[in-house]
């Protein structure tokens, strides 16, 4: 179908069914016109739609069905089924889309995925499915799926596609062009279908120079590749981090790297659209873990949610109770004064936003790599400045609400100084609990917060409580 | 400098002073070496430090830099400073670094760079910074940027290229290529420096179809250009928001796509460079607003960060304000039963930590498009399903510690009862306030998290000091 409508990217002007990216509204309906089709047994009406729909859509459509609606689509679509949908799931659904598919389809599904798209479908699943699965895949494919997986999980190795296009470095550019369509002609299996550059070699295989295909084109045919060709590329190792991948392409507006194993011997090569998808999950991945949540569960069931949530919230609640200790310590004050129990959540829930801040500036800066060693100690600093400057402010007015509330100049003073003491101390542990995190090997995003809302609500319950105990009584 | 180390992506072999990507300790040396010689007074070694240094590690040298070492390295490297390093900075030290440059050094990198990174150097300035600018700028590159000014902030128009490589659509392979070659040949300052596809367009300058250069390469110079071209190409309005620009490059996997104004005629192209750096960018906004942080502000001054972070927490002042209003209702219960105020803070906490999960969830789900109209009814009941789990077993445990610490089975009861209708009412409301925020046109990210606060906090105070009131007295 064409997709040209100038107004917006996804307006389809000839088919009122097809999918529109973006747009919410046209998204739902085609739920609801699945729903309906197979609820009233109309499956050549499910089918067509099915066909006319990109594989990312048909990957969208499926994760939005209910399980039971998803089951009953596939086994519609199962014929007309094509193999990308399935590295465009998420995993959940995957899970779900590959049982109803059968072995059968899901094996022929890895043969005829890119190698990188097989592995990424089957690095999920425990080695017992992998080989269920693996068992119906031809030998060569099969072998080339089994050494991605042997690299280590989000390594650079599972990322990059094996098909590269490689010349020796003495060649020129007419030799490259006929190479490559040479190559094409012959229906080469190993030529990538989609390519931005291609790599020169030694005689040992090592990369020595990228030429971008632009650059092939805009050269005359008679130039040698040596000397168009990009020196100062980025060669990834197999064993890279795919984090680390990301950083680099980013920081360098790449589109593709040369991947090469600890010999020094190109052996694939990363392309910009896996990137994005790694960008996309390691984003995922910080925002659910600042949150509390280890893996997005959106398509989990309810119980199966509720279990992977359970033991975050039991550190929060053994931090609850810590706080509870504190206030229990001085309860005999609080008796005499119960207007201090109304107020004490002020100075802790403001300890604990404050500090909130600082600390998502912090764990963004050490995940972006602009928080170093070197201005570790100036972001400290700034952030303790900072509590300063809100503690005063803030101590002001909390301690004009309590005076105005409880007609107590006294009890305004002590939630005053309260306030100022536990917006610095926030500031303090906001900033540097992540970074301490950081060089103790954890991850900052995931237990920082933890840290941080003990610190900020002892710290703002004891010194509330304890300046009202020594100044009230 | 050739960075062909298989071992790392950044292992730099022959510069102990090369910046490495990615590593911490490395990268920390860099500006504690430019520190030392800005205060030897060895500008030369400054000089050559920075000559050796990518433009992308020139700007993240200048960010670490304190603001005294930043003016003082720029007025150093001022006659060799790449304009490209303007472009990759963050803003506030963007500023910090045009000034220290003077307006005539600045005018001239804007003619140098690229219109899109010219347009994103001067998008943040106000309109007499931009004239002053934009003054020294000659007549050609000045109408460039100044149209690239006048589509909206973050629209695609602000994001493109204005240089394409167009094609008539009835040409061959063969005539492209060597009308690319042409252009190059000639010095065509309008070719643009990387690109990976060209389009094709009718006689009225609309885009019909695109060539990726791999297959341009891959195909025959007799085949027509028609024949091979994608037709499902994704045409992007100039007015189109990034956010959703950004979607359609990862859901497609996008390298590049044309973009066209109101008439359907082609004015630029999109590349997956400045896709990513949208994807980075607002990846950042998403979670310094869930941290409650309106603009990152890690080169702020202190003083200004205060400042900007103050209205968030006059927010929640007043939140925590309300939280003890209800508190307050219930003061001669509290002073009658002291434990409970030892207790209270748990029930709400643990609501909050509930709650910030299903929200964490929910906002994410929305931003990816993933929660729609149609399950949105699905998503919130099995939010409260989680609930309704999760308050029960929690229910058990704090009843149980409640009895255990205080003695009191009555207590127990009361707080098991009040987590659970808390934790119910959080999976409810982490649920649907984003859902509701997003209906109502506002930022689910920013806003949510105090609604959901104050519904924790009230409820959960109100529930078991209610509870309480009822049964204890």
């Amino acid at each position: 179908m064409a997709d040209n409508d100038p107004q917006t990217p996804d307006n389809d002007e000839h088919s009122a069914e097809a999918v529109a990216v973006g747009s919410v509204d046209v998204e739902a309906r085609i739920e609801d016109i699945i729903t309906e089709a197979i609820d009233a047994g109309d499956t050549e009406r499910v089918r067509d739609i099915v066909r006319e729909l990109h594989y990312a859509d048909v990957a969208d459509l499926l994760e939005r069905l209910s399980r039971e609606y998803r089951a009953r689509a596939v086994e519609i679509i199962r014929d007309i089924f094509d193999p990308e949908v399935l590295s465009e799931l998420d995993e959940t659904v995957r899970e779900d889309v590959v049982n109803a598919l059968g072995v059968k389809e899901v094996a022929s599904a890895l043969s005829e995925l890119d190698s990188d798209d097989a592995v990424f479908v089957l690095e999920e699943m425990d080695a017992a499915q992998q080989q269920l699965y693996l068992e119906h895949v031809n030998e060569e494919d099969r072998s080339l799926i089994e050494q991605g997986l042997s690299y280590p999980e989000d390594s650079a190795g599972r990322l990059m596609q094996r098909e590269v296009v490689t010349v020796p470095s003495q060649w020129n550019v007419g030799q490259c062009i006929d190479y490559i369509r040479r190559r094409a002609d012959s229906g080469d299996d190993e030529l990538p279908s989609v390519f931005y550059d291609i790599f020169a070699v030694d005689g040992e295989d090592h990369p020595v120079g990228a030429v971008s295909l632009s650059r092939l084109l805009s050269t005359r045919r008679q130039v040698p590749v040596a000397e168009v060709m990009e020196e100062d590329m980025h060669v990834i190792n197999v064993a890279t981090d795919q984090e680390d991948v990301a950083f680099l392409f980013r920081q360098r507006d790449l589109v593709s790297a040369p991947v090469v194993d600890d010999s020094g011997k190109l052996v694939g090569a990363i392309t910009v659209d896996d990137v994005v998808d790694v960008i996309h999950e390691e984003h995922e991945e910080d925002i659910m873990r600042m949150g509390g949540v280890i893996e997005d569960d959106l398509y989990r069931a309810a119980v199966s949610t509720a279990r992977a949530r359970f033991s975050w919230l039991v550190v929060n609640l053994l931090t609850a109770i810590l706080a509870s200790v504190v206030i229990g310590l001085f309860d005999a004050t609080i008796q005499q004064t119960v207007a201090l129990a109304v107020l004490m959540p002020i100075v802790a829930s403001m300890g604990g936003n404050a500090g909130t801040q600082t600390l998502t500036v912090t764990v963004r800066a050490l995940a972006t790599k602009e928080l170093t060693g070197a201005n570790a100690y100036r972001v400290i600093t700034k952030e303790v400045i900072v509590g300063i400057f809100n503690g005063v402010l803030f101590a002001v007015l909390s301690g004009l609400v309590a005076w105005g509330w409880f007609g107590s100049p006294v009890l305004g003073g002590v939630i005053a100084a309260a306030m100022v003491i536990n917006m610095v101390i926030a500031g303090l542990a906001g900033a540097s609990i992540p970074i301490i995190l950081e060089r103790a090997g954890a991850d900052p995003a995931i237990a920082s917060s933890v840290f941080l809302t003990t610190v900020t609500d002892v710290v703002g319950f004891f010194a509330f409580l304890g300046l009202a105990a020594l100044v009230l009584i």
